[in-house]
């Protein structure tokens, strides 16, 4: 599949079927997790992925938006591990675009999957933490069950012309000749 | 370019021509950035081209890692917009994946690029909110200037197993058949 096309046809999947994922394939997914760019390349993320059912089980007795936990056979957690910090306060955006490039690789394989957000919430970051013994400075940041897709979304246009400006703020898209 | 490919294969762009970008290559970004996932499909993200060689200018007086601006004939800000906030605190995670997006589609389409970081800096938000007259409630958040690239980074294997752990914390990856 072209970038793009991945890109423009990407769509949170919430209705996974419970298929196995090949570890080779798992592995291509977590490869382009860390390929994301973080800054001063901290690499800021590690990576737990839950495919113990009871595990999956309480996830969404811990996290009120993740029924889909229960519907597969495996999710992949994104942590930012404070310790491996370089430029403080900026893991958040490092451990986000590993969270995307994860789903963009799983939909270039033909899977589903959807990215549920953990951190800020305290609540849902501690019950995480003790679900898995993370240690106390790796901060759960979403979650992202992914399995055979068992819905299609529509397409839905996302692009709004509005909510781009030009050198300065409001200037209105008819004054300028960019599009 | 395939999916994976691209995000194997792409790296930060700091060396980089001040050649144009067609409009129809810089919508086709944009659109990459805007269908990025957010909370609640929010989507907080404002963006503002500078293409102005004396606003251009003036950013590596205003942020100390991006002398890159003064040579591109283009840069985004991504900002987020609090004032589209469904889920609070969440914006920031939505800003990172449009900005991997527009980083992605770049590089699909055989440009350089790199995401130089504003948020959380206080100095370097204020100073970009003054400069491009941005309300309040715009947050920069990241910048990418882009053009043609004039470096070809070598493979960097980004690829650590001690990163990945199953179902809880520091299983060690030979006491697992995952890989």
């Amino acid at each position: 599949m072209n970038t793009l096309e991945a890109i423009y046809t990407r769509r949170s999947i919430r209705k996974l079927s419970k298929e196995t994922i090949a570890p080779k394939i798992l592995n291509e997914l977590l490869k382009a997790a860390m390929c994301a760019p973080s800054a001063h390349n901290e690499q800021p993320w590690q990576f737990v992925v839950i495919d113990d059912k009871a595990l999956l089980a309480q996830i969404p007795h811990i996290h009120p938006h993740c029924p889909m936990a229960t519907m597969v056979s495996l999710g992949v957690l994104v942590a930012g591990d404070l310790r491996l910090e370089k430029s403080h306060g900026f893991w958040v955006q490092g451990c986000a675009a590993a969270t995307q490039n994860l789903l963009l690789a799983a939909h270039e394989k033909g899977l589903g999957a959807v990215w549920t957000g953990i951190f800020p919430r305290e609540t849902i970051i501690r019950a995480f933490q003790k679900l898995l013994s993370l240690p106390k400075e790796v901060i759960p940041f979403s979650f992202v069950p992914m399995g055979q897709p068992l819905e299609s979304p529509p397409f839905s246009n996302r692009f709004l012309e509005e909510r781009i400006h030009f050198n300065r703020w409001n200037t209105p898209p008819s004054l300028n000749s960019h599009f």
